[in-house]
């Protein structure tokens, strides 16, 4: 079972413990998209939407949820998780393409304080840099240009991409990845005013993130003015996300790209971050809350759900014309109010009692905003 | 007086010119929080919605205004400005968690060019790189990998964190810091569109940044096209903001993260823009503007006061409602239009004179928008 | 023809072939804007509102189109594209400022591996790393601290400024220039949901970015989970963006700062996407589209064209009303609705023609908004 000979099926679905419909046999040597794979690839469907791809697909084999099995001829390992399981072989096949080496390296470019501690098996990459009484435990991979700083304390199986940074106390829990140019316990921004201009707090806290987080790249997790900048367990953070001092995020909670989170915040578990999206400091955000891309979050959260912000994309011409009435709301709404109350003269001049029976009916329509 | 010994009460009321309440010899080794706060820390009330923690706080002594004195029993140091004095408190005790080194340091794996001038105490990192002809002031710090370009000039008592790279050219006052990861003086985004693509524009200028500056991580600031990118004297920036070439921005400033600034904009002194903020090129922000959070500012500012942009947040389903009712504006603008008219020739019809008085009221309220 | 001796306006109307009118023998040493400039100094005027400064202008020498010519007395050189002139002459004085080092050059502290193939005239600042297998163009330069993965191919040419990482298998065309801090090849964001959390799906594709692309500072382009993330020909990309895995970019397509685009996302060629933007993943973008700053695309756009969304900035307070206004949006188009039927019953009560004659003209109006 390797790279070169490739996976038969029934090693994977014995492997996996997923169903086969097939030939056993087949040899599988990389994962492609439906469209894409040939006869030694595997493919899966994780979408209803790529169905007609399916019928054309010439992959060897496809990962699929029974419901669908009928729609595809040829060989399927059979899960009611295709996603999932595409994910654990993708990390199988990639030990081919980036085989993790075994054994304890020290590039003779790294430079480590003669006080740190440096477990077995841990692999240090050329010029990078292990600050005073840093520990770091076993198994775990710095690659070129990482600096630890001093009093750091990374676990076991940790994976530093090129020129991640740690400051100092900085603490990662066991199984961490950070790509590459992440930047984790800057200074937090704070600062106060006097008639002199600003004048800096000191940040004496630090960053502790738990076992199995993923952060991307360039993303910028700063440390606590006093006590933790905190980020649960299997929180995964994307590329260029800002972190601000003492926020706190909760156990698998999941954040896109170029989100900013300001200082203070507290996010619950299980959220979903979509891209872009923009939190004010010293909130709360209850878990289980979804926030689509872009969304600006001015106050808490106590209700899980999605939550959204922000127009709609438009032609630029007619978006300037929805610019400026959007500032008239104020006027329309005057003249509404205006309208109704001349409205109700002339219908009581004439006796009717049609204007308080269509009144009652909104009253009783305004629970449930229906349209 | 030392981060082992800490500091008596009397010590830190006699160094900080403040007056103590309580016991003098009382000696204080950390900061914390009101609630994290035991007896031999220090804690501060700098916002009166946290006067409910005062009451059960266990700290050694607390920093208050004179008019929460009495809000407190234990020990108190009085001060009209609680929160400044807790920034310069803790930056007395960052020594001992941080203690600057003394004296000069070159790490044999630094690499500086015969013609730089190195002044007195600096210290320079491993994988710390200076070229020909820059100059570095006394007692400048650069960590591990910083890159300083040729002819590049740092005035003194700056601090350069891990990987920060300025290019040729770039100017720094003193006591300037930039935490790790930030660019100064990369391309400015200049191109001129042919008819075989984009030609670029050569940035012939530089970045120029005054005293006291303080940088956040993974922030860039671009060197001019022409001429000078400028920031002013104590400007503050936090993290992963974007400066673009010839940007301008006044003395004590305050840009938190995220937020960009687009070429040849002008932003006036004392100015705080929240976090993920943008800007269009070519624009004039004036002294004292305030943004919030993610505002978008698409022409210049000529008065002092808080500006704001985009749309409250709400469950997903309704803001797409609201997203399509935006696009309607338009028609219900017109039908409003329509029915004033047509009520209006009814109550014509009527010889009703409430409509003409109406409409004057209206003309009254305009001025003010009161609702 | 040099920095020292400066070029005569003979020398530069013969090299771009533009007319000159004025002194021939005039000499220019620099570039700077028209109020900058003296006489040493070539200026020029690409934007009319600048047509003032031209008029006192002190410059040795503009670039006018002809339209212009007579608005100016002093020496001008003649083009139809003042603007792309001055790109062009001012990579001709970069050299003096900036000139490009000749020869193959490798500092002791590069780190190359045995199997890499390094072309002739390529140069390795210190602490660049160079993985196994990997293919240097001719010419191309590598400054401090860049990371070149296993298996990466650069064509000819390149420039990668200081602490650019590109992953394994990454591949550069020829003469692609990278800013400082950019991240290239890093883990997309894929993960599937599990009872037990997240579980990442391996990245085994790579990126592949074209011929004389251009990318900022700080910005990051992850590499594809299956297949490859693409930026086509002359390809322009400012800092700090953020280009997801499987992204797909056209030729000559210009993305402004701080722009985020998500997974599977595919943008047409000469599109220019202004600061700030946002797209959702799996969408597509046809050739020619141009997006406002901060400009939020939530669905594929199909025509060529300028889109926008977002809301005017106001000052705070009024910002504040606006933003409740909109929530109720929903109860005025009700009360709109009911007033409509009210004022027709009255106008039925009345016999009156006029409200049908009125909706006759709304009907026609709604095609095409006029206002």
């Amino acid at each position: 079972m390797s790279a070169m000979s490739g996976w038969s099926l029934a090693e994977l679905a014995e492997k996996f413990e997923v169903q086969l419909r097939g030939n056993p046999g087949q040899r599988i040597y990389s994962l492609q998209g439906l469209k894409e794979a040939g006869p030694d690839s595997l493919s899966f469907l994780a979408n209803r939407r790529y169905l007609d791809l399916l019928k054309t697909s010439n992959a060897g084999a496809v990962l699929l949820h029974p419901s669908y099995a009928d729609a595809y001829n040829g060989n399927v390992l059979l899960t009611e998780q295709p996603y999932l399981l595409y994910a654990r072989i993708s990390q199988l096949l990639e030990q081919s393409l980036y085989p993790e080496l075994p054994g304890s390296y020290r590039h003779p470019g790294a430079q480590v304080a003669e006080s740190a501690q440096i477990a077995a098996g841990v692999r240090l990459g050329p010029c990078v840099v292990v600050g005073e009484r840093a520990v770091i435990g076993a198994g775990t991979v710095l690659e070129a240009g990482v600096v630890v700083g001093d009093d750091c304390s990374l676990g076991a199986g940790c994976h530093l991409y090129p020129h991640v940074v740690l400051y100092p106390r900085t603490q990662l829990g066991q199984c961490v990845r950070i790509q590459a140019g992440s930047i984790i316990g800057a200074d937090g921004f704070g600062f106060a005013p006097s008639a002199n201009g600003w004048v800096r707090i000191a940040q004496l806290g630090r960053v502790v993130i738990g076992d199995y987080c993923d952060i991307g790249a360039n993303t910028t997790i700063d440390r606590a003015a006093l006590g933790e900048t905190w980020l649960g367990r299997g929180v995964i953070v994307d590329n260029q996300v800002q972190i601000a001092h003492n926020v706190r995020i909760g156990d698998y909670t999941a954040i896109a790209a170029c989100t900013g989170i300001s200082g203070s915040t507290d996010i619950g578990q299980r959220c979903i971050l979509a891209g872009g999206v923009g939190l004010v400091g010293h909130i709360q955000i209850a878990d289980g809350v979804q926030l689509t891309g872009m969304t600006m979050v001015t106050k808490s959260i106590e209700q899980a759900g999605s939550y959204s912000s922000g127009t709609a994309f438009e032609p630029t011409a007619q978006w300037k014309k929805t610019a400026v009435r959007l500032k008239n709301l104020e006027q329309m709404q005057r003249k509404l109010t205006i309208l109704e109350k001349e409205l109700l003269q002339l219908q009581t001049r004439q006796g009717s009692n049609d204007a308080r029976k269509s009144r009652k009916q909104e009253k009783i329509k305004t629970g449930s905003a229906q349209e």
